[in-house]
C-alpha cells in the first residue's frame, strides 16, 4: 500500500480527529462517538439535513456538513454504512423543530439502517423524509433508476436541497426540491485504477495500465460497460456523455451544469481535458451550460478516473444552485 | 500511463482550453497566447500581482488568479519555464498603474525569464517588483535560503499579498507583506511514487511501493533525505515537522496556519491523518494553530505523497489571511 496511514483498523477513526482537529470551530460530534459528526452552527426552526454512507469518499459525504448544505453525518468505516443508532444520533441532534430529511446515496445497507432510523426518530416525535440519490445510469438501464447507485451527483442534491432549508422552506418543499434536483441529475464515470481498503491491503480490483473500466461505480463496482482498452481522452468524454444525454434525454435548447469530478488520483489538469471535450459536445448539441463544478467531490480514495454529471436546470434549481455554501470543504459565494 | 489526455503535446493547451471553457467569466488569455492567463475583472489603481511557472501543479500557479489573489500567469509547459515574451504579455495586460509584483518559486529558468520580464516592462515604463518562493528547507540548509525550492507555502505569499493588493497597497508595501509571508513559512515534502510527464511517458523516479522518499520537490528532486522505508503516518509526520520547527524556529508561544498538502493521488482522507499528528505535535510544543489548510494546494501531477507547511503568524499576515477571496481553484470567505 502506498498510503500514509497508521494501524488499519484506525484509519477512518483518526481521519475524523484530525477533521475535528482542523475545523474546530465548525464541526463536531455527538453521543460520545467520533462517527456522529454534526454542524458546530446548528440553527432552531430549519428543516436539518442529514447524510451518511462509508467513508473513503471525501468529500463525500461528511464534507458537505456546513453552510448553506448539510447540519449532520453518520459516518462508516471504508465503504460501510454507519449503524442506525449512528444516524439516529445524527437526527436527534440536528433536529430544529422543522423536520429532518434524509438525502443518501442508493445502496441496500444505508437503506436499512437509514429507514430503522427514521422509525426511532418518528417515534421520538422528529418527522423524517428521505430522498435517495441514483444518478449512475451506468448501474442500472432506463426504467430502472431505482436500482441505480448515488454518486457525484448527490453533490446537486445537497447544494439545491441544503440552500432550500437554510432559506427557511418547509419540509415538504425542501423535500420536493431535493427529488426535483435528484431526478434530474445523471452521471457516468471512468476508473482507470483500482483503490486500496486499508483493512484488506490489496486493491479492489485489477485493471492493468493502458486498461479502463466504464461505468465503474465509486467503491469498484463494474459498470455495464466494462473493462476496455484506454483511449483518448475525447473519445473517452464521448463513450461518457452519449449515455448521460441520451438517458433523460437532455435535449437542444436545455440549460445544465456540469461537474467533472476526480475519483482520487485523477488531476485536476486531466479533469479540464476531459471538459474541454465536454463543452465541445454540449456546444454542438445546443445544451447550454450555466454553471460548471471542475474538481474533487465524489471519490475513492486513491482510485484514478473521473466522472461527469449533467444536471438539468430550471430557475427555480438555479436559485438554489447559485445560493452561497460554506462547509470545511466546499466554499462557494453567490453565483 | 494511466492518464485521461489526447495527444501529450497537446496536454498543456487542451488543459488550458477546458480552464477557459469551464470558467469564461473568471479567465481569460491576451496576446493571443493561451497561455498568458489573467482575470477577466481587471482592477485599475491597484497593484497587480502576477505569477508564472510550470504547468503540473494544478491549483499552483495560475489556480490562483482572481479575487482577493493575482491578476495574472504564465504558463509553461509541463515542469517547464513560461518564455520572459508570455510574463511580459501578462505584466502589459494585468497593469493597472500601481506597478506589478512577481511572485512566484526558486527555479532558475523562472528568475532568468521573469528577470528578463521585468527589464523589459520597466523599458515601458512598468515598475515591477519580485518575491521569490523558497519554502522547501529540504532543498538547502538554513544559511542557504536563497537555494532553496518555492513549493506549497507559496499559497500564503499570494493570499497574504493578494489581499493587501486588494486592499490598495502600494507596491512597496504589498511586497514587504508578501516577503514577511515569504521569510515566515517553512515546509516539508514526502512522495510514496512518482508522477509521469505525458511527453515522456515514463515515471520521473522510481520508488517502490513500501518507500518514500522525504524533502521530495514537486518536479520529483530529491530531498536531503532521501529514500526510507514507508512508516506509519504518525512517524512520517513526526520526520517532517522537527525541521519545519527547528528551521525558522517555531517556538512555543507562536501561533500558526498549517497547510496540510496533497501532492495528487493521496487522499484527503489521509491528509487528515496526517493533521492529527500535526495537531498533536503543536499542541505539545505550545504552539497555536489559527486556521487550517487542508487539500491539494501544489501538486505534481497524480505523485502520491504530501507536503506540510507552517506560517508564523503576527496580526498583519492574520489579517490578511483572514480576507476573502474567490478564484475558480480557491474560495475562502472571510475567516
Amino acid at each position: 500500500m502506498r498510503k500514509l496511514i497508521n494501524a488499519p483498523a484506525r484509519f477512518v477513526d483518526e481521519m475524523l480527529e484530525g477533521i475535528y482537529a482542523a475545523h474546530p470551530d465548525r464541526l463536531t460530534y455527538v453521543a460520545g462517538d467520533l462517527r456522529c459528526l454534526v454542524t458546530t452552527r446548528k440553527k432552531q426552526g430549519k428543516v436539518a439535513l442529514a447524510t451518511g454512507g462509508g467513508s473513503g469518499h471525501l468529500p463525500l459525504f461528511l464534507g458537505y456538513v456546513g453552510d448553506g448544505m448539510l447540519d449532520g453525518c453518520s459516518v462508516g468505516g471504508v465503504f460501510q454504512s454507519p449503524s442506525a443508532e449512528q444516524m439516529l444520533n445524527v437526527t436527534k441532534a440536528i433536529h430544529g423543530g422543522e423536520g429532518v430529511l434524509y438525502v443518501y446515496g442508493n445502496y441496500s445497507g444505508d437503506i436499512m439502517n437509514f429507514d430503522m432510523a427514521a422509525e426511532m426518530a418518528a417515534m421520538e416525535g422528529i418527522r423524517v423524509e428521505t430522498v435517495i440519490g441514483a444518478d449512475d445510469v451506468a448501474s442500472a438501464p432506463r426504467g430502472r433508476e431505482d436500482k441505480r447507485r448515488g454518486v457525484a451527483g448527490m453533490f446537486y442534491v445537497y447544494k439545491v436541497a441544503g440552500a432550500a432549508a437554510e432559506d427557511g422552506a418547509p419540509l415538504d418543499e425542501v423535500k420536493r426540491l431535493a427529488l426535483k434536483a435528484r431526478d434530474n441529475v445523471r452521471t457516468m464515470g471512468v476508473a482507470l485504477s483500482a483503490c486500496v481498503i486499508p483493512e484488506i491491503g490489496r486493491p479492489t480490483f485489477e485493471l492493468d495500465e493502458g486498461e479502463m473500466e466504464i461505468g465503474m461505480g465509486i467503491h469498484g463496482e463494474p459498470g455495464v460497460k466494462g473493462k476496455a482498452l484506454l483511449k483518448p481522452a475525447d473519445e473517452v468524454v464521448d463513450e461518457m456523455v452519449r449515455p448521460i444525454l441520451e438517458d433523460l434525454p437532455f435535449r437542444r435548447g436545455d440549460e445544465v451544469s456540469v461537474l467533472v469530478n476526480g475519483l482520487g488520483a485523477t488531476p485536476k489538469e486531466e479533469l479540464y481535458v476531459l471538459y474541454r471535450r465536454i463543452s465541445q459536445i454540449l456546444s454542438a448539441e445546443g445544451i447550454k451550460v450555466w454553471h460548471t463544478y471542475v474538481g474533487e467531490f465524489a471519490t475513492s480514495m486513491e482510485m484514478a478516473g473521473a466522472s461527469i454529471s449533467l444536471l438539468r436546470l430550471d430557475d427555480e434549481l438555479k436559485k438554489y444552485l447559485a445560493r452561497p455554501a460554506d462547509t470545511p470543504f466546499f466554499v462557494q459565494g453567490q453565483l
